[in-house]
């Protein structure tokens, strides 16, 4: 757990002549730096989400980037989102619940805030997306996809991991699985599936049951640190039971919406990549000198897509 | 994911009449607390960990326990820390790394204090549990358990999950695994396997991939949110670069080193019980109001073992 350079050298050195002849199989960080320009994709500004929590108590800002979903998943609740934030409905709104391996929930904690105007009222049928795929055109599968606990196969779409199920018909119904940094629609219960301006993000072990259950609609992809550090609610399910201690949000902007030279800058690295195809291999399968025993296998939310801000050109 | 009871209420009363002769399928929760007392087990005093943090910014102590493991796992490792425990070792020790979806680690951080006599060098192959099992006494497998990314099966043994694999002989080697929660013992590249003076503990999705590859001595049964909630490091790996950040840890103790009236009493609910197979059960197929989609499924870390105080009688 520690892996500090003289350890890997002495590692290396101590090895016998043999094996030092060849180099250790590269780490699943070292193929992501050695990906080409031309893997990673940019994140429309659009589709990016930036909450600005209140500062903390050593007076730092803490924000939140949060990625929303591409069709044709969670659509209905998205644009409820991008109406919440283009009213501004969220500027004197509260994180008010964190359950320790759970989630950090914000939202209105009266409850009694109106919602702006034309909201769409979505179906639970939108949590998943029927016949999305034909049986042939699956996308990338993970090593050992075959066996993960919740559904017939995951892999990738456009960036993100999903769950995918045959049908009757040889199509395939594909839905967004709950893994850690996931951020979805806080509902009260079934049918209701919420309107989108209750929020929360995954901090513990993939809940993957979830899923089909609760729309998935984004990703945090920078400041998770900033909720899932947060001081654990007391409360039933993890609610802070003193207000004082909901952490305000200041706003909740779509980046595009900011001005250009604040618009954060993020790319992540293509799932339909060679680069990608190695990096799962790699994360399924660790040959860098630390490990001992590779996995032969890894679940789908252990090989988190590499995201990273666009460097200054 | 906020359960009001009117809307509870609200929605039995919103169903046809059909269905509400039904009563609802009882949840994970409602199965433990119909849990029989003969179903508990006490964890013993002197298989608990008592860890003291110095207390929080607003003079709040901070502790967390630690169940350690039973035999055959990790018993090398688990003895060097009675060991290291009993030495009063930790006692001017401290939290130095804290890596988000990741570890909360603990030790030395100056890497120079001498170790007490008499600790053992454990190998690697104590990683694993040799044939552990005959092919036809595995236990209680998890619903869907053939279905796990990481092994043959998982199941749980003695109250703790174990990953299961045949060997060429029809028995069964085994390991235990790491989920949110569960202690390990840091170490430096292979072939060290650490002494246990250096400790960490599972704050994120489960690392399945560190199985095999590092000791699992324990698992964090109270106080987790005073590791997980902790500011996360700012330097490589977690670490904290600024030794301000570090959190003191005051003392860790045996609890059965403790005076009785201090020793902390906790039981867990047997998995050879059959209210664990009802849990286990509920977990992978959640029928209660909420949800709307059963899982069908679940993966051996988001079925925990129930675990809790034990009442004054």
């Amino acid at each position: 757990m520690k892996y500090p350079l003289l350890a890997v050298v002495a590692a290396l050195l101590a090895l016998p002549a043999k094996a030092q002849e060849t180099a250790p199989a590269p780490s699943p960080g070292e193929i992501i730096d050695a990906a080409p320009p031309g893997d990673w994709i940019a994140i429309s500004a659009s589709d990016l989400l930036v909450m600005d929590l209140a500062p903390d108590g050593k007076g730092k800002g803490r924000r939140v980037l949060i990625q929303l979903m591409p069709a044709p998943f969670s659509q209905g609740w998205i644009g409820n989102i991008r109406k919440l934030a283009a009213a501004h409905w969220w500027d004197d709104a509260s994180v008010n619940r964190v359950q320790d391996n759970y989630v950090a929930q914000w939202g209105d904690a009266t409850e009694k805030k109106p919602l702006p105007d034309g909201l769409a009222t979505v179906p639970e049928r939108d949590y998943i997306a029927r016949r999305m795929f034909a049986a042939d055109a699956r996308g990338i599968a993970l090593p050992a996809s075959g066996r993960d606990s919740y559904a017939e196969m995951t892999t990738f779409h456009e960036g993100w991991p999903i769950a995918v199920e045959s049908d009757f018909t040889g199509a395939s119904d594909a839905w967004p699985i709950h893994c850690y940094g996931a951020v979805g629609v806080g509902r009260d219960m079934s049918p209701d599936t919420g309107t989108g301006a209750e929020l929360y993000a995954v901090i513990g072990h993939a809940p993957r049951h979830l899923d089909r259950n609760i729309a998935v609609v984004g990703r945090v992809i920078a400041g998770i640190e900033h909720l899932s550090s947060l001081p654990r609610g007391t409360g039933a399910l993890g609610f802070y039971e003193d207000a004082a201690d909901r952490v305000p949000i200041l706003s909740i902007r779509i980046a595009g919406d900011l001005p250009d030279a604040d618009q954060p800058k993020f790319e992540f690295l293509s799932t339909g990549s060679e680069s990608f195809a190695r990096y799962a291999q790699a994360r399924a399968n660790r040959r860098d000198p630390f490990f001992v025993t590779p996995a032969g296998g890894a679940d789908v939310c252990n090989v988190p897509v590499p995201i990273r801000p666009v460097a200054a050109r």
